[in-house]
């Protein structure tokens, strides 16, 4: 992190944390282990892991959930769980999926798995693009919300008729809900468990949104996630302690369950007004608690302007500029949580109407 | 950990730490991070994995180091990177080798890699293990000390002989450096950069002897550590904050190796006690901090006995006991860190003097 960044007091950002300097950050967690009262858990078995698994499960509607360090190792386990149990050797993925674009092609470099693209970048999967796959695969992962649009979701519909149309090729869904906690609203109310029905499994990130140290949950019934349990071990996923991040997750997760109604009306407020100084907001309207502000630059040049902006107004207006669709310029994230939401939004706009007339200068 | 074990004040096991409570554990390191004065480093990368990757090669004399969550991850990135080096397709292990009993079949079913059995159970791998292999490997891994026997250590000549039969063969060789740290000794007082020179990678652990929270090294030439980047991050081991796990290494590693060799005369002092009461020490003499007392019982059968000792005397034999090889019995295993060295020797042996008297009645 920028020693620039650093030193303002409103910072837009990816990835987030409230917690002051990392030393603050572990002092908080302490103060939460000693109310909970644990022992040293080891190789993730115990009351903290096992609380949050059951909390995760019960809130995601499975009849079971297994803790991981990473979403990465999380979505892997369940591609060769699906592959393994389908016979099949395709995973098929939207063209901004973390798997195309962020995992080294891990898929076929350490899975030896095929990758089928599903879909077009810039919109939603529905059940045409399931049914247009040339073979049939082992499994279909469908982001919600999709990051890379921006936090689009499809409408319910839309997902129910592409998951009916995986399941209609013998494959398995799952979903890659690294920021599901944000998904409600575009997706008429329904809670958690409802949206996460019609998925054989489901993976849910607790740093992005929910903020904690790290780590991630696999949802689904217990057979996967018995298997999940194998491969995490295989993968060299079973740390001999986890704990500070399962009690960070533990910790946080509620809390930020209940602030999301406000931070995605943040998020749709915030964008309104960034729109009013000049720039294209996407989606249009916000869904979820993230959105994207289209800028005509490229991300160096973002930078520079980003830098001189912090110095000015102490805003850091940056965090992840993203240059990957094919069209020119870039699209810059920004993703509302409780301490974004409760900035100052008038300093906030300000630093983007000065963004506005430096790039129009 | 059982309640019983917790109430005993001198406690023989696995793993270990000494920071009392999981929340006492987490302040240490908070205090140890407000001294290095450093920032929310994500992804792995920042000032203070630099300074653990930059102090682990140096140590261990290698051009650069990765840190890694888990030794499995590790050993499977080294595992894929010398398969991938050599076009070969088989990683020859030691019949003890935490990849054949410990990890679920991993090198099979997740790295598509075949496993050739080299050598014999109780003894070390030497020249003519190698030689013996029906094909060649694509590397061979030498356990550095061999935790199933007790931390048996070769010699300087055979490590080296069979080191240079692996190179012979074209295959790579990997150190399984697990509890390298209390090798020195038994191989002639040689420097851990003389010990690892032979080798082409090397895995040694943060937690096994060195009894910090969590976390691993890979060290080798700059060529083999970018390429266990990339593979550490197909794997889903970039996790977005080793810190806490990072920083307890740094804080710990120099207080523990200088201790070693205290530690390694204790653990001989311990078990040339424990063998007056009457029972058999492997190995004998001891060579590392560890080592393992042969008991004429089943594990449950030890189990009770331990849980009867404790209540008396408060004195916690348990820890780990394997009837993994052919033999009757099983082995308990005892592993000297500096808080079992300053633990009362006199109160430590007597319980080992009450377990044979409840054996022999």
């Amino acid at each position: 992190m920028s020693e620039l960044r650093d030193q303002c007091d409103i910072r837009i950002g990816f990835p987030r944390g409230d917690e002051g300097s990392p030393a603050r950050w572990l002092r908080t967690i302490a103060d939460y282990l000693e109310n909970e009262d644990v022992t040293d858990e080891i190789y993730l078995s115990g009351k903290l892991a096992e609380k949050l698994e059951t909390y995760c499960a019960d809130v995601l509607g499975k009849p079971a959930a297994l803790w991981f360090p990473t979403g990465t190792m999380a979505q892997a386990a369940a591609a060769l769980i699906h592959a393994q149990a389908t016979g099949r050797k395709s995973i098929a993925l939207h063209p901004t999926s973390h798997l195309v674009l962020h995992e080294d092609d891990g898929v076929r470099e350490l899975l030896k798995l095929d990758v089928a693209i599903m879909g077009e970048w810039p919109r939603v999967i529905d059940a045409r693009d399931v049914q247009t796959l040339d073979d049939d695969p082992a499994c279909a992962i469908i982001e919600l919300p999709q990051r890379h649009n921006g936090g689009l979701c499809p409408d319910w519909e839309t997902l129910t008729g592409a998951v009916a149309e995986i399941h209609a090729r013998g494959a398995r869904a799952h979903m890659d809900g690294a920021r599901l906690w944000s998904t409600r609203d575009a997706l008429g109310g329904r809670s958690y468990a409802e949206i996460c029905a019609p998925f054989d499994s489901i993976y849910a990130s607790f740093y992005k949104e929910i903020g904690a140290l790290g780590g991630a949950i696999l949802a689904g019934d217990e057979a996967i996630v018995e298997q999940a349990r194998l491969w995490r071990h295989r993968q060299g996923g079973l740390l001999i302690r986890g704990w500070p991040m399962i009690a960070d997750a533990l910790r946080r997760l509620p809390a930020v369950i209940e602030a999301m109604p406000a931070c995605i009306g943040a998020a749709r407020e915030i964008a309104g007004r960034i729109r009013e100084t000049g720039f294209q907001i996407e989606p249009w309207p916000v869904q979820t608690s993230m959105f994207h502000v289209r800028l005509p630059l490229t991300k160096a040049e973002f930078a520079a302007h980003r830098d001189a902006i912090a110095r000015d107004t102490k805003v850091w207006i940056g965090g992840s500029g993203w240059e990957l669709d094919a069209r020119p310029g870039m699209s810059l994230e920004i993703a509302v949580d409780a301490q974004l939401a409760a900035a100052d939004r008038g300093r906030l706009v300000a630093a983007f109407a000065l963004l506005k007339r430096r790039i129009d200068a």
